[in-house]
């Protein structure tokens, strides 16, 4: 019954926000009669996985019934031992359920498809698929990290219709309404770290953190500053080094002179290059929130997953905007797969993704 | 009853693109029983008025009763004579009708409430404002002319996401998809005169016609090329002057030395100037299609009423856009009231009013 895999995608989402760098996973346990015995879900990154959390709450007057019920789960058991938690696959087969059905098979390369096989193994019958396009959906940042071995990369910007993003001064207070920026500030949420370049926090002096009421009680992201080769000291007094938002503030640099610092992120200089180094920090994925050179330079190099455009019907006719190399025909544009617009107050969300992620 | 000023509204609009630079103008004449027993519009420039139409369409039967009925009329009755036809106050007086329930008066200097005037003086009772904004909506073009002495301007143009309307080369085929160019050609359809830069016409080579299956039957506008010091010689080859458009197509020029020609519409070389020269040929209503730096010259001097931008889900991130001076504040920009975005095909439309005709 897919309205219990429903269930284990609603309980799965109660951790966004808390679990990155690991998946969202939720766990519906349900009785050979169709009752609901067990439920659960992954809470905060180094917690209980799902099917720990789902089996601990049955009640000692189910624990009878387990072994003749199915496991609804978003996601593939885990099967590998190098990390905080034991591997749920062994747990699985401990509880000796009948059957589980799966949404996702778990790309992480220790589990990929192993975690299924050690169930059937042990003679449970396994189904994989159902509401498989929603866990893509809903993991889609953890999935992108382990298939391409970079963070999954959503880029966001606002502009006015003409697409500039601030003045020439670079002064973009405020483009849009408060509608746009609580709903920026809900998207903002759901990445594990925001990047901003240094002109940007140099220029604006940008806290990152969430403040409007939807996202007040969630996470705040990793912040991330990519800079050329500055040094820290020029940062120091600005708000997201205060001491309260320090720890998790990093500097990106290709500086060599300060990559033994622990909170600078070092890489080569390149695009690939600054994308591998937080892949190896276990960062999967990224709200690059701009100035406009930061973000044409991923969009230069084709390199994102999703764009969220917030549009304020309004002109500048002169000011900061997106740089491209030129073309000669319009066919050679960066086409994108939008979908209808969203009317956040006065203003417009457009949200489009890359042809990679449709 | 508004039922009746409605039918008179739908009446009105069969006139669209044939009447201008007239006002449409729909009528229904009403029985005390509330039969409609007449019923008429303004179907073309030079044709007879909507009181003329609905008078003769009541029934040989029927005569016996207008002196008892009520007229339904979307604008004041005319009462000057110093045009092609009689005046239709003097019409509806001899006529001997009860009462009229008129939507709006007539602006034109020479009516502006003296057909009323005339109508009640002859014992008829007379009703204003039913259905009033519907009406300025209807005949937002002639009414602006009347009161501001210019023609309404309507700027158009299609755009990727970053504002850019062509490439650096001037390439613009095609930005949006035929959804949108479709629509871009009713659009067309509802202005008596299309307003291009002569630079445009020389790249693009337009027809500037009415080419949709919706917009087919209407009747094309007229052809305006704003020119520099430019000589008619170099468009000679071009679509728009070929000889089964030459007669609508005009050259809007500073340049004395053509002045004399009969297709050159001359002015003084600011946009004020070249609005009253307009309005001096009954050129009441204007959709400016480009490119970026006629567009540009409009926005910076505050000049047009209203704006539909096309988006597309595109970015070039090099190439023309509009260009106006620099503001260092955000809160400097010009800012739209912008209705929702409508959704056609993969692009969207923006239509935005400027505060003037809010």
């Amino acid at each position: 019954m897919s309205s219990f895999m429903e269930r284990a995608f609603q309980l799965a989402y109660l951790g966004q926000s808390h679990v990155a760098p690991n998946p969202m996973v939720g766990a519906v346990l349900v009785s050979p009669k169709g009752d609901v015995i067990g439920e659960g879900y992954h809470e905060f990154y180094g917690g209980p996985h799902a099917e720990v959390m789902c089996f601990n709450s049955v009640k000692e007057s189910d624990t009878n019934l387990i072994r003749e019920s199915t496991l609804y789960c978003t996601l593939e058991p885990c099967c590998h031992t190098n990390k905080q938690t034991p591997p749920c696959s062994n747990l699985v087969i401990k509880k000796g359920i009948k059957k589980i059905i799966i949404a996702n098979l778990d790309p992480h390369p220790e589990v990929a498809g192993k975690g299924v096989a050690k169930l059937e193994a042990a003679g449970i019958e396994v189904e994989v698929g159902m509401m498989e396009k929603e866990g893509e959906e809903m993991n889609r940042h953890f999935f992108t990290a382990m298939r391409l071995k970079r963070p999954y990369i959503h880029l966001k910007w606002a502009q006015t219709i003409d697409g500039k993003l601030a003045t020439e001064k670079g002064s973009s207070k405020w483009i849009t309404g408060s509608q746009a920026r609580d709903y920026s500030q809900k998207l903002r949420s759901e990445c594990q770290a925001i990047m901003v370049g240094s002109q940007t926090v140099l220029l604006d002096n940008p806290s990152l953190t969430l403040r409007s009421i939807e996202t007040k009680h969630l996470k705040n992201p990793l912040r991330l500053v990519v800079s050329g080769q500055q040094e820290k000291k020029d940062f120091v007094s600005l708000k997201m080094f205060a001491p309260e938002y320090l720890a998790n503030t990093f500097f990106v640099s290709p500086n060599a002179q300060i990559s033994n610092d622990p909170q600078v992120i070092f890489y080569d200089g390149t695009l690939k290059g600054m994308l591998s180094a937080l892949y190896e920090k276990k960062i999967y994925s990224l709200f690059v929130e701009g100035g406009a050179s930061l973000l044409s330079w991923f969009l230069a190099e084709k390199m994102f997953d999703e764009i969220s455009v917030f549009v304020a019907p309004k002109l500048l006719g002169s000011g900061r905007a997106i740089k491209l190399p030129a073309v000669d025909e319009i066919a050679e544009a960066h086409a994108f797969d939008f979908s209808s617009p969203l009317v956040l107050g006065d203003d417009f969300l457009l949200r489009g993704k890359s042809s990679s992620q449709k």
